[in-house]
């Protein structure tokens, strides 16, 4: 069992890796950071606290996060956002509000106070903008070497971005908190669209979830994100599972293929959000990334589609 | 023993793929094919030529390929390519002019025809442009079928490139051709800057060359572009081996790691050049091509000396 945070700008992807990380046995799920991306940060903890409402789930504290980039003071979120995640970010779909509240700790701080207390036993998975881990980072510089693993979803090595041809939407709203990160030394992880966009959840799958009102609010909420997918990506029937795929790394990293890199972010210029390698005057000590090039996609599908039934039934 | 044509653009690292092809008792190579990018077609099918006469190899025919891309009329040297390989393209140093000629039938049909002869047992390694092999596969499609391996230096896939931050040198002469070449199904292998920059010769190798008259001609040969390299590269004492890496990939795969991706070249704006894969509306039909990521640099470097010092005592 991993002890794992959440770190999400919820968004349906992001909801769709909650309900995972919820059924999932083989997750302990400390806790939920919100922060800002496909939403922005309040929308995001909002959206968190009203799902785990939704899913009878009363144990998981929700944090707020960082709500813009490190070295910025406003955060204006993209209007591909809105379209993708509904103006609300759950594909327009009500969910009931909770009577639940965020804690007081702020997120980073939560971040830092969980590697403290769990070391190696803890990974973070971070699906949204990177801010929180990276000024967790600035913050507590040893966490590099405490914190067990970081799982990213973002960027896109070996194939173009989603926002630019260079650039994944979540490393191109901070690429210098995803600098940082990459460069830390800390064990990281990046599960871009180079693996995502391999994994296909289809209507077929979310049909199945409609058998209680849980369910049925998850279903209308990936049906209107896979519609989306016809527009945008010319995807017919089916979405790609950024989020939830990059929680699966967690206990199945042997369904991925993956290589070793020095990585860097591109900070400036019009290549801004790069996630690129590089191999000149590299030494045994430089850090590296462990960057995903190929993925199972049948089987995290198949492993998907039977942990999250166990809520919707 | 493997058949092999050399399409060249000689360029230092040229004529080091080629002292490593005469050398190497494992390669039987049928030909060279002279084309332009390092220096113009002209220049460069005089170099291959010298280059053969100063080894006293006789048996070698040497062909003109195109002198510029696909869809242009005229090729301009890059300033560049003028500084790293100098004026004459071998480092500024005098060889004696062979009272050989090239071959009076193309490059192009040259390697059509060889195709026909020799299909599978056929590996083509271009080291320049690719315009030549492009054409010859728009002349003679079944070629992609036919031939055994194409190898190319070019590109650049999880590093940058490095005539701009996206584009290598060999692809940016001619986008088209590699795109149409990746994406034909023949057996294709991208040896790009992600594996050469892996891979440094040192001055305390060329030194040892120093024996012989063509010894101390290619080592004055490699040591100005080994120079080069301190001012373009900030890589102290050496010099990447981009081409001769290329060629050692026909008897040697097994230094190689390997992925095998759908892959395409960017033709126009400003990522021009860039060699890239993708993921979306793959299917079990999509050409690859197999795309070095690692190698063992250190094997290579031994085996290269080793080889070349047959020529050089």
């Amino acid at each position: 069992m991993k002890k794992v945070i959440l770190d999400l700008d919820t968004g349906i992807d992001d909801a769709m890796a909650l309900a995972y990380a919820i059924a999932d046995e083989e997750v302990e799920l400390l806790g939920v950071v919100g922060t800002y991306g496909n939403v922005y940060t309040e929308q995001g903890v909002q959206n968190v606290l009203n799902i785990l409402n939704m899913l009878n789930v009363k144990n998981v504290p929700v944090y707020a996060g960082e709500e813009c980039a490190l070295d910025k003071d406003k955060f204006d979120r993209l209007e591909v956002s809105a379209k993708i995640h509904g103006e609300n970010g759950v594909g327009q779909v009500e969910i009931e509000k909770s009577d639940c509240q965020k804690q007081e700790q702020d997120g980073v701080s939560f971040i830092i106070d969980s590697v403290k207390k769990y070391g190696k036993d803890l990974t973070i998975v971070a699906t949204g903008a990177m801010t929180n881990i990276a000024k967790a980072l600035r913050d507590f510089p040893q966490m590099s070497e405490l914190v067990g693993e970081i799982v990213i979803m973002g960027g896109a090595l070996i194939v173009e971005g989603n926002v630019t041809p260079f650039a994944e939407a979540n490393i191109i709203q901070d690429p210098q908190a995803a600098k940082e990160i990459f460069e830390s030394g800390a064990n990281v992880v990046m599960v871009g669209l180079d693996v995502t966009k391999l994994t296909v959840l289809t209507k077929d799958h979310t049909n199945q979830w409609r058998v209680n009102k849980a369910g049925e609010k998850y279903a209308d909420m990936v049906d209107y994100y896979i519609d989306m997918h016809v527009e945008i990506d010319n995807l017919y029937g089916g979405c790609y599972m950024h989020d939830p795929l990059a929680l699966s790394y967690v206990n199945h990293r042997d369904w991925f293929k993956t290589i070793s890199l020095p990585m860097t972010v591109i900070t400036q210029g019009v290549a801004v959000g790069r996630t690129i390698g590089y191999n000149s005057h590299v030494t045994e000590s430089t850090p590296r990334v462990n960057v995903c090039i190929d993925v199972k996609a049948d089987e995290f599908i198949k492993h998907y589609q039977s942990t999250v039934m166990k809520l919707f039934k």
